[in-house]
């Protein structure tokens, strides 16, 4: 691969934890000469220019785009129309537009027709983060060894694609391209619907009246906590994922509930094999995820003091 | 609360995960002066003794009873009634029998019966494990901080249960007496329908057509690996607690689905208040979560190198 040429100007649109963990790798692998971010809250503002990981930070979108060569949508979907009323007009020619949104088929159609001709729009889906949100949640690793997909619109050119699929390996990540109608099916199973599922685990554990809250809390290590961790990620960008991926995620959840209707069977009639079964056969979509890197083989994430072998917790051996 | 008087020879039958934990910890803590296991497979009972958890590892659950003052079933609860046929004609006067099985009515209901009247039968459930299994996975913290609900039977006496109380709490553990039925009701939502739920949605992206194996695990740190961990478990274990506790598991299954079906309804019609309103109330039990030291703070698990706040990775400080 050639080597990647820096963006003079880097505008960021939104910079909670993925814009801000953008900043911070565009910083330290020098990705961009000048890197500004555009928030709405003062309060955003305040804090990204108070952790050095931006030189500008502007109330106006419009404001940030202006001599940008690269600009990054990073807010909620929900919020990509208003954003780019704003900025269409302000769009250098030549630019590349690009966005971090878990959903691409209704970027790439609600956003597509407002992009200026002269303006290379690349949408684009970093496949990582954390359950905390804002400026002060991100880092510079959050993408190392993580996927970015990117969903080009058909007919687009290809320097500009090439340019930002080194923007991307240089931040540490590998790169797919691939359709986003296919892209929001792929996220559908492996990302937006764990997280419906967690949040609606969460949900029914909080509404019981048999089950106290504390006991919901004491007793979470048997399993449910792993749930609430998921359940605790940001509600206005899940809410917007959910709004916009309509179609494959009502696919993903109709194949779910078939499936869960069928353990629900066994379980009901004692039909042991049928758990057994199922139960053996995930442990092998574990361990294909340790290999390939995107977990850590430490049971229980690492979460507690586990030794490498039995050795090191033998009486006397303290 | 008064002095723990250890036991002279406790018991182990099976030795696995939980089995071995107890060993590593009653040997450090001095818990009992000298400790045994019984398991089925030769392999495990060799590497137990390997490890030198045990002093003796037996074949025959009856030869590790024999003068035992303090007997632990660790084994699947499947594998009860054929252990308790063999042990009841060996057991001591005097002492006590546990176990530390996931399900406590079934216990009551199949065990209870086949306990000698001179010994002391007090189910036990440590709300504590990893995904993995094997005596080589234990280790002597497993139970720090954790939950141990005894479920003893009405009109059994008080002795017996405060020595069992003192034990666990000598191993680290934070101990609730419950009724077997309503813990089996609490474990169905904290740790039962999770795990359900986990092994489900693993088997169903294992059996899409339209998404690859590849795909899934390439973009599993979307949410989906989460999954994975809990869906690794042992798969004997999990089956056999699902056809112990049926209606529990079956009851909150229900509640589960219920709102699954309102949510569903919620994407359908882009009702995204209803979505929001959930998303935002998840929050607060996680973060109760996290206030009892139940789980840790770290964003994702602290499975990432996150810095504490965003100075950590700025620019130049690399």
């Amino acid at each position: 691969m050639t080597e990647f040429t820096p963006f003079r100007r880097l505008a960021l649109i939104g910079i909670g934890l993925i814009g801000s963990s953008i900043a911070r790798i565009a910083a330290r692998e020098g990705l961009a000469e000048t890197i500004v971010c555009a928030a709405r809250r003062e309060e955003t503002r305040t804090k990204a220019l108070q952790l050095g990981i931006v030189s500008e930070a502007h109330l106006d979108p419009a404001e940030a785009v202006k001599g940008a060569d690269c600009v990054i949508l990073c807010t909620p979907l929900g919020a990509y129309a208003e954003v780019m009323q704003r900025v269409a007009p302000h769009l250098q020619a030549g630019a590349i537009l690009s966005d971090v949104g878990s959903v691409k088929a209704c970027v790439v159609r609600d956003v597509g027709p407002l992009v200026p001709e002269d303006v290379h729009f690349i949408p684009g889906h970093p496949v990582a983060g954390t359950e905390h949100s804002g400026p002060e949640a991100g880092f510079a690793e959050l993408f190392k060894g993580r996927w970015c997909i990117l969903t080009p619109i058909p007919g687009g050119e290809q320097a500009p694609l090439d340019r930002l699929i080194r923007f991307w390996t240089k931040a540490g990540s590998k790169v797919e391209v691939m359709e986003a109608r296919h892209h929001d099916l792929v996220l559908a199973i492996t990302s937006h619907l764990p997280h419906l599922i967690a949040y609606n685990i969460v949900g029914t554990a909080d509404d019981l009246a048999t089950v106290t809250k504390g006991e919901v809390i004491h007793y979470s290590a048997g399993g449910f906590r792993d749930f609430t961790r998921i359940a605790a990620s940001d509600p206005t960008m899940w809410r917007d994922i959910f709004l916009n991926n309509r179609e494959a995620v009502l696919e993903m959840l109709g194949r779910f509930s078939e499936d869960l209707a069928l353990l629900q069977r066994a379980i009901r009639w004692g039909d042991g094999e049928t758990l057994f079964n199922l139960f053996t056969r995930t442990r092998a979509i574990r361990r294909a995820i340790i290999d390939e890197g995107q977990d850590i083989a430490a049971p229980d994430f690492g979460r507690q003091a586990t030794p490498k072998n039995g050795k090191a917790n033998e009486p006397g051996k303290k």
